[in-house]
């Protein structure tokens, strides 16, 4: 994996990039869309090509151990050739739903026993089995394997947990480099960065996953019920220690505006499930602002879903269509409202890059902030 | 509207013919998507369009007259651009869901009497409010209200019921005649056959429906539980009598198989739920024969679904993937099967077409009833 960077911003610490991989290149900033199981919910990966221009997508891992399973992932030549997606795959480490998914967890320095959400059945979780794992499923970049502190987390907990999730992370850093990927292409590791909402903690893991000098950076444990302004300061004052060179990948996050607040902060990753998850709720995002597609005011507003974008559904039907589809459970209303959602996410990237390069970002961000965090 | 018959089989009695609509032009044999709600389940109007290639979608008048209900749909200038569909559009009449779907329905010469599905609300259906509700919905072909009997049936009920069908046609007739369409366009009324499953009955329909000279002619009443051999008996018994010169329609039908032998008895149009329905819970159809996705045996199967039916999803994905995808409840494995199905039986008609043109439809026929009526 290579990473170049294009230009960064002049006043904020907003950059864009290009990573090269195997499966092609990723232009930054970047927004992943989450394929858990290895589908985007509701969209067809020829929409995900050609409408929303993902340039790479997410699969969890915890999903897809328990269901089809590492050997079967074998048997099928890894998830890109199982689901039909030819660009880049990013897995997770299956820690984060170990601990929101799972219950009767048992945390151990060894690793994480755990039930299965689907029938019970007991698994264990260790920094080496999950890089075991995750070269199975055989994404480009695959994650470390680490702990992540719920919200609020006390001090003592966040600092023992985050020493832990190291010690974890040289296990999986001795265990990836030991193997070699199962399909002729390479993959990547990425550390995670832990402390909760501490800065010296989020200092100390900075400096910590930093020296591992690997691909890249991510920043883990963060949008879990804190408030923005704490999520903003643990991302900016991690930016601030992590090295320039490498792309930032923060975990989980988020709106809109969280996206482009944490871009000018310097981060070059996003994954969430919003634009789907809320999609198939009823709330859309559009060029306009924000869309609770339930409200009443909608029922007979035959206006485009949102004509600026540029995106067929979003040209194609009112928002009194998407209303109807939505409050009627029409598998359809899911599935505009996912492709309008994932268009405008991976829209806001490439415009806030473009304003990078151009050197208006500032600028820009600060108006479409106002904008996109508007509720219509 | 208008109907040209271009060719007649020698050896059969199928015909291939072109409807004329004021939305464009109807290929026959047709096959209809059902579009309940003003949506075909889990299938965009750009993929019905470009990859079923689908010439005309139905609409049920019973749910869309429950909600968004007719007064919105006037509001939305008709159902074509309320659903961004500009392609013909069919609404049936209501009849056939207020005796399978609503409780405590009550039968009077006057109308029909029955409870929401809803919420328990009370509503009533009759002959002339049917014809006012599909004109405010505005589908290019409307159907006639009529009573559609339960199989088995016995015969007086059939008689009685066969009898008022007769006198509600002319009241809808009058209606329809005395009434203007609400839109740019055209509305055709196609009245309906009934008679259960008797000849005499059916004789004595098909006679009466042909004699109001409307448009086309409707098959209703079968399909509703009878063998397939008594459905292609009434089938054929009722073409014999119904002009040649008019599109027939025989409604709710069915398997690929079904649509096969009743094109060969004279049969230009159907509508069902199956490719749609079934494709949601695993069954596929596709040019080698029907595929249960759910069984053990296609788990590791990492061929494509159908190569040979040159449709995206079909050459794209493998039958492993989307049993993964149908086994774990994800909602592309009901759009990936109701898109597979619905271009296996538009295709299925346009290759039935060529052969009529052709003059050779018997031989195929009976090569692709065993083909697909195999289940794999």
């Amino acid at each position: 994996m290579k990473f170049d960077l294009l230009a960064t911003d002049l006043q904020t610490k907003a950059r864009a990039g290009i990573i090269t991989t195997d499966h092609g290149t990723i232009e930054t900033p970047i927004f992943m869309p989450v394929g858990t199981k290895g589908s985007v919910k509701g969209v067809h990966m020829r929409e995900l090509e050609q409408d929303v221009k993902a340039q790479i997508i997410l699969g969890n891992t915890y999903h897809l151990y328990l269901k089809p399973g590492p050997d079967f992932m074998k048997e099928a030549g890894g998830l890109h050739q199982f689901i039909g997606w030819d660009k880049p795959i990013l897995t997770d480490s299956g820690g984060y739903q170990v601990y929101s998914l799972a219950e009767h967890r048992k945390i151990t320095e060894e690793g994480v026993w755990f039930k299965s959400y689907i029938d019970g059945s007991k698994h264990f979780f260790s920094p080496e089995n999950v890089m075991d794992i995750q070269r199975a499923i055989g994404g480009d970049i695959i994650m470390a394997f680490d702990e992540c502190t719920p919200y609020p987390c006390d001090y003592q907990y966040a600092k023992q947990s985050m020493e832990m999730t190291h010690r974890w992370l040289k296990r999986c850093c001795t265990r990836f480099d030991e193997t070699a990927g199962l399909y002729n292409y390479t993959q990547s590791l990425f550390p995670i960065v832990q402390g909760s909402t501490y800065n010296d903690l989020r200092v100390q893991s900075a400096e910590t996953i930093a020296s591992f000098d690997r691909d890249a950076n991510a920043i883990g444990g963060l949008s879990v019920g804190e408030p923005a302004e704490e999520m903003y300061a643990m991302t900016d004052l991690v930016c601030s220690i992590l090295p320039k060179d490498k792309p930032r990948y923060l975990m989980g996050v988020g709106t809109p505006v969280n996206l482009l607040e944490c871009i000018a902060l310097g981060i070059d990753m996003f994954d969430c499930v919003m634009p789907t998850r809320n999609g198939r709720n009823g709330m859309l995002f559009t060029t306009e602002g924000t869309i609770n597609i339930k409200n009443q005011k909608w029922e007979k507003d035959f206006s485009p879903l949102d004509k600026n974008l540029g995106a067929y559904v979003g040209i194609h039907h009112s928002k009194a269509y998407l209303r109807h589809l939505i409050m009627n459970d029409e598998i359809l209303g899911g599935q505009i409202a996912s492709l309008q959602n994932l268009t405008f996410y991976l829209w806001l990237m490439q415009e806030a890059r473009q304003h990078i390069v151009d050197g208006d970002f500032r600028e820009w961000k600060e108006k479409m902030v106002k904008k996109v965090g508007c509720r219509l």
